[in-house]
């Protein structure tokens, strides 16, 4: 297993244009998602919806929201992943019934207080955004270990996204787009800083 | 593999209080380290840094800046994630070179230019740190996949953390502290809300 995951992650590319003719089976797409619904997050609050696009519009109108980005609109599925922002709330239904499940019992109410503390000392939709990044990170990775390739994608006119997916700001930021697909071109060469560029045994 | 990096998913759980008696190897470690390094980011620009502690010394001092979390002091191993934020300036050496490497040629002249855009429209040290949680999520997926637990700590003061482990902030900011090491406690029955309440099929 310690080597296949590392294959794994070196198998995993940023890939800058798809097959477009491929499709994503639902088995491989829900396996992708199993993968995100399974990760850590912060308080157990699982910050992120996952929104897939396969319709050949909604990836044209995706594609020019990002920058006219081939790999958008070439994917097979594209998964927007938002960042819950109301329903994290101290009073909302959802913040209490996943810290209940999280905290149960005689732990709750002393949770519930510490996350009021935390919820107004933090910038809640960039918090909600990080722990989706987690998410994304997990699903790139399970899309590997079945020969699906992948991109994520931060460059794209938020207010041009929300507006094709009808999507509430108050509700929800949107965190990252990840295109899911049959990669057109080879992978690159992966480059990345040498370890000891980049830890600190202290 | 399809099977076997889903439980890989599953056995991975937040522990919260670690055999305080075990070492970590340099082995395992460099391996969880290699995850990390892998992680795709934003622009291709590494924004993480990986300081590792591991004197009790250390741990127990995090721990206090961490509310006194005990899987902190007991953990064999932490890794404390760093957001890069003066080296993602457009003028800074290290940008510029890690943008060549990703836009050779006749691509880095604009590729600078576009990058100048986004880093003057964006919060720069909140979207460096959503790129370390990529890292972080792939680090806790590589430990889960030798036997390692772990446990990604965002609650910290971080004034606490900068002062301990002398941290310039306008070089860097906490991003989040990982735990890793052998759980005391038997893992609890992983909580999850279904696929149908976090997917939606447009």
């Amino acid at each position: 297993m310690r080597q296949q995951l590392l294959e794994i992650f070196h198998r995993r590319h940023a890939c800058h244009l798809f097959q477009a003719d491929q499709a994503l089976s639902r088995a491989d797409l829900d396996y992708i998602l199993e993968a995100g619904r399974l990760s850590p997050s912060s308080f157990g609050l699982e910050q992120w919806k996952f929104l897939v696009l396969t319709s050949a519009q909604d990836k044209q109108a995706m594609q020019e929201a990002c920058f006219n980005q081939p790999q958008v609109g070439s994917a097979s599925a594209l998964v927007v992943i938002l960042a819950k922002i109301a329903e994290l709330h101290p009073d909302a239904p959802y913040l209490q019934a996943l810290l209940a499940r999280e905290y149960p019992g005689a732990a709750y109410a002393p949770a519930l207080a510490n996350y009021r503390g935390f919820y107004g000392a933090v910038d809640v939709p960039a918090w909600s955004v990080t722990q989706c990044h987690i998410a994304a990170a997990n699903m790139m990775t399970a899309a590997s270990a079945i020969g699906i390739d992948s991109c994520p994608i931060g460059g794209f006119v938020a207010e041009a996204v929300r507006q094709q997916l009808d999507i509430d700001p108050s509700r929800h930021e949107v965190a990252l787009v990840l295109a899911f697909g049959v990669c057109a071109d080879a992978p690159p060469t992966k480059q990345r800083l040498p370890l000891s560029d980049l830890v600190e045994h202290r």
